[in-house]
Parts: structure tokens; C-alpha cells; sequence
């Protein structure tokens, strides 16, 4: 199978992600053309100031008539959607149609009704991000070092994956492939999980109380500013194993509360102790990554 | 009233807050002389190192024969015990103890069998800190803009509250009075609670999916590395206050589930908003008080 040669590649929603698609793929020469799609004529002029995308369009026949890849980087609830249109106004068979969106089962399972298109989408998430928004925050190293889930399924053609390995790793991403149920079952745990945690804390804390409020605080209710209707979507599509993360967190705070009203000293520094544990096994981990992200940076020079 | 003038003090307890209070005030020329006073000399000898003490001594009756001011650094569970050890073996009657314990109601409520000691025992509690500890990491500007708890009561001298404010005002802290029990509600909600999400959030996370985390995770359980001992004392310390603000949390999250579970789009983007619009509440108070720090700066140069 051949790498894609200067694709040209359209970015369906150029905010955060979907900008600093753009700036990279450009930068790195990657692209043949970048087209932004959008909705906003403004908001796309924006991203082609900032050198994001090559042209922009509110077209998609006009944005699609020339793609060989095409980048779905807007809200979930309307990923599905786009990947039909895409697909009805394709150049070609052998178009990529692929993602960032945060969960996968319910966008997958809504391009079931059309199998040739499920053969030429890949589900991919970048676990990227920030709280803030929009193609102002766009950065072209937002991927680097980052890892990126593909999800490709039994319907997902080779070629396919192979071009959305050559996409995503391309952009700097660590890539690591699994199924969509799995990814979404681990991304209620690491992402979703503490996004509703940092709102929960930020509701319990009376505001005439932040001034007593220090490092723990702020750290902990930083990413309750992010945008709430993007985050409303991507609860409500990974609902069930998010509510499963929920019922362990609730679980874990009530058994924190009994030892704490039975004073149990023990029970309360075994608790914590393992949750230190964690943390520090967490921190391995990441002092590990580095060290090899370092290690290729190295040898690649 | 008149400030102390060049006061000896004792610290008790060279870790973190010992040592850096001891770095700041050696730094700033506030004190003739600066003793630690410790259970370990080998953790001694390095806030001397460092420069964090003058003297070293396993002594309290060595420590106190010349002291003016008291600072009592160590866990929550030694600081009433070591006021009664410092008020017995005190040089003067108008001698200053203070603490930098993280709350204040059991600490106080054990000193009301010593009243004469209870009058000249200022409660003070520097919201400063870091998840790391020891004297290694202590810093002179750790208090730097930092809010400082004072919890004075009715039986408190009003020359040892005076007192209290030179030191901790030297030390760089913003100052607020209240009652004690006011204050270990307020901090059970901006600081205890942090802590038992952190470690709850630890713990709901499977350790193979710690690659797939980001910013989110990482962020919001860096405190649960943080010392276990310590932390085991504070939770027990202000048993009755955490479990209100932990029921408070757990109401949410199981309100926030609720409306999950039934799919309410417009429940769960409204509990989202109003969590963010209490974080936007907040980044807008430290941003006007460091624009009020920096033109404090600004008049004094």
C-alpha cells in the first residue's frame, strides 16, 4: 500500500483541534491543498489569517471536489452526519474520511446503514486538547508526543488504516489502535470522568470561599471552563460507561466517608495510600514516555 | 502596641512551611535569631544547610530559653501537645505561639484547659503549599501573596493577635481573620475536598489506562502524591466539615448522573454552566488579586 503524495485535504470544523490540524499539515508540507469547511465564514477567515487552511468554504460539494482526505474535527453529535456528506459528494472510493471526536461507538454505529463508507472511515481521537476553544488557540505541535486511538473495526478497509496512520502519526501523534467500545470504556475513566469531577467540586465550593482556595482548587476546576456544549455531547454519547466511571468514583468517596465517620485511621491512610500509589505509578509512566519521545527526537536528527 | 523587634523564634518542624518560613525570615533581616527544633537531626542539619535556621536543637527546653515567638510547623496531631511543651517551658509570659496547622477548631478546643496559654496562642493557617515536602523544598517566597488564615478568639491577647500580624504580614501573607469554625468549614470545601477527589479519581482509573490519559487527569490528581500521613491527620481533624462538603459533592455527582441517564441535553448543559460560570467567578478574583498584589508592589517601590 502507497502513502498518500500531497493529499489535499479537507478540515471540517477548524477550531482548536481542527486548526492546529491545519497548521501543522502545512508547516510540515504534508498537504498538497488544506481546505477549511465550516459554517462561519468569519470563524474560517480567522484560521486562514492564522495559516491554518490554504482556502475555506461553506460548501461541502465545492470542499469536496477535489479531497483525497478529509478531517471531521466538529462537535460529536455531528461527526456522523458529516461523514455521510462527505461521503455523498466524494471525488473518489478511495477517499479517508476520518475524526478527532471523543467517543466512537455512537458515531460508528450510525455509518452501519452504509457499508462502503464505513470501509473508508477511520474513527481516530487525539487525546489532545485544552479548556480553551476556537482557532485563536491553535498550535502546531498541539499533537506531538500525544497519543492518538485509531479504531478501526472489521469493515474498515487496509487501505484506509493505512492512510490514517500515515495522517496521525504524521501530525506527531503516538498511535495506539483498539476498539471502539474499549476506547470509550477507558476514556470515561481518563477524560470524561474528571471533566465532571472538576464541575462537581467547582458546584461545591461556595464562591465567597475562593479566596481561601490555593493550588488544589485551581488546578482541580481548571478544565470546568471549557466549553459546555461540546462537553454536553460527549457525555451524553458515552452516557453508559460514563455513568459506570461515576458509580466507581461515588463508590470510592462513600467508602472514604465511612472510614472517616467511623475515624478510622488506618482505613483512611490505606486509602489514600493506594491512591498515591496510583498516581506515582501514573508519573512513572509519563517520565517513561518522555524519555522516549526524547530517544526518537534523537535518533531522528 | 509595639512590633517585635528582632524576636528569637523557634520553629518546630523544618519541613516544607518550617524551612521556607524560616528561609523568608532570615532573608528579610526579621529575626535575631531563627532556631529549628526537630525529632530528627539529620532533617535538621539540612534546613541548616539550606539556610533556614541559625541553630539546631532536639531540646525544648534548649529551643524555648530564649524564645520570643513559637511557629509550630509539624502535623496537625502534634501542634496542641507542642503548645502545652512550649507554653511549660516558656522564658516569658508574653511569649507568641503560632501554628501553621490546616485547621484550627480541635487544635483550639484542646488549648481551653490552659487559659493563660490559650491567650497568647494565635492560630494561623498560610494557604500555601505543594504536594511536595520537606525542608528540600522549601521556598522564602512560598507565602508570597499567599492568604493567611488568623482564627483569634475571644480569650486571645489582643498584643499576641498584634504580634501575629507582624509575623505573618513579614512573611508576605494577604491576612484574614475568622472564627475557627468558619474556618474549617470553608477550607473542608476549597482544600480538604480537592484532596479526597484527587485520590478518589486516582482510584476509579484503571492503571492501564493511564496512557490514555492528558491534561485533564494529570492535573486534577497531582495532589494525590502528597504526603499520606499529613493528610490522614487533616481529614480526621476536620472529620465533621469534610463530610458535609463530600455529601454536597456526591449529591451533585448523582444529580449530574440522573440527568444522564435520562438523557436531559438541557440538564446537563445547564449544571455544566453553572460550574463553569463559578470557575470563570473564580479565575476573575485572582486575576484582580494579583493586579491588587502588583500595584501593592508597584507603591512600595
Amino acid at each position: 500500500m502507497k502513502e498518500p503524495s500531497q493529499p489535499v485535504v479537507v478540515i471540517a470544523g477548524v477550531g482548536l483541534i481542527g486548526g492546529s490540524i491545519g497548521l501543522c499539515l502545512r508547516e510540515r508540507g504534508m498537504a498538497r491543498r488544506v481546505i477549511g469547511l465550516g459554517r462561519s465564514l468569519e470563524r474560517l477567515q480567522v484560521a486562514k489569517d492564522l495559516g491554518a487552511i490554504d482556502e475555506l468554504t461553506l460548501d461541502w460539494s465545492i470542499a469536496m471536489s477535489e479531497a483525497d482526505i478529509v478531517v471531521l474535527c466538529g462537535p460529536i453529535s455531528t461527526i456522523a452526519h458529516q461523514a455521510m456528506e462527505a461521503w455523498g459528494n466524494r471525488r473518489s472510493d478511495e477517499i479517508l474520511i476520518t475524526d478527532a471526536g471523543s467517543t466512537k461507538v455512537e458515531i460508528l454505529s450510525k455509518l452501519d446503514i452504509e457499508p462502503n463508507l464505513a470501509a473508508r472511515f477511520v474513527g481516530a481521537h487525539p487525546i489532545a486538547g485544552s479548556e480553551r476553544s476556537g482557532a485563536g488557540a491553535s498550535r502546531a505541535d498541539l499533537f506531538s508526543g500525544r497519543t492518538c486511538v485509531l479504531t478501526p473495526t472489521f469493515v474498515t478497509s487496509a487501505e484506509a488504516i493505512h492512510q490514517a496512520r500515515w495522517l496521525w502519526e504524521g501530525l506527531g501523534c503516538r498511535l495506539v489502535e483498539m476498539g471502539p467500545e474499549e476506547h470509550d470504556k477507558a476514556l470515561a475513566q481518563t477524560s470524561h470522568l474528571p471533566h465532571v469531577l472538576a464541575a462537581a467540586l467547582a458546584l461545591s465550593v461556595d464562591p465567597e470561599n475562593h479566596s481561601l482556595s490555593a493550588g488544589a482548587f485551581r488546578d482541580m476546576t481548571r478544565i470546568a471552563a471549557s466549553d459546555g456544549g461540546l462537553w454536553r455531547d460527549i457525555f451524553l454519547s458515552n452516557r453508559k460507561s460514563l455513568e459506570n466511571a461515576l458509580d466507581n468514583t461515588v463508590k470510592e468517596l462513600l467508602r472514604f466517608r465511612g472510614m472517616l465517620a467511623n475515624e478510622s485511621s488506618v482505613g483512611v491512610e490505606d486509602w489514600w495510600s493506594e491512591a498515591r500509589r496510583r498516581r506515582l505509578a501514573y508519573e512513572e509512566l509519563v517520565i517513561e514516555r518522555n524519555m522516549a519521545a526524547k530517544t526518537n527526537c534523537d535518533s531522528q536528527k
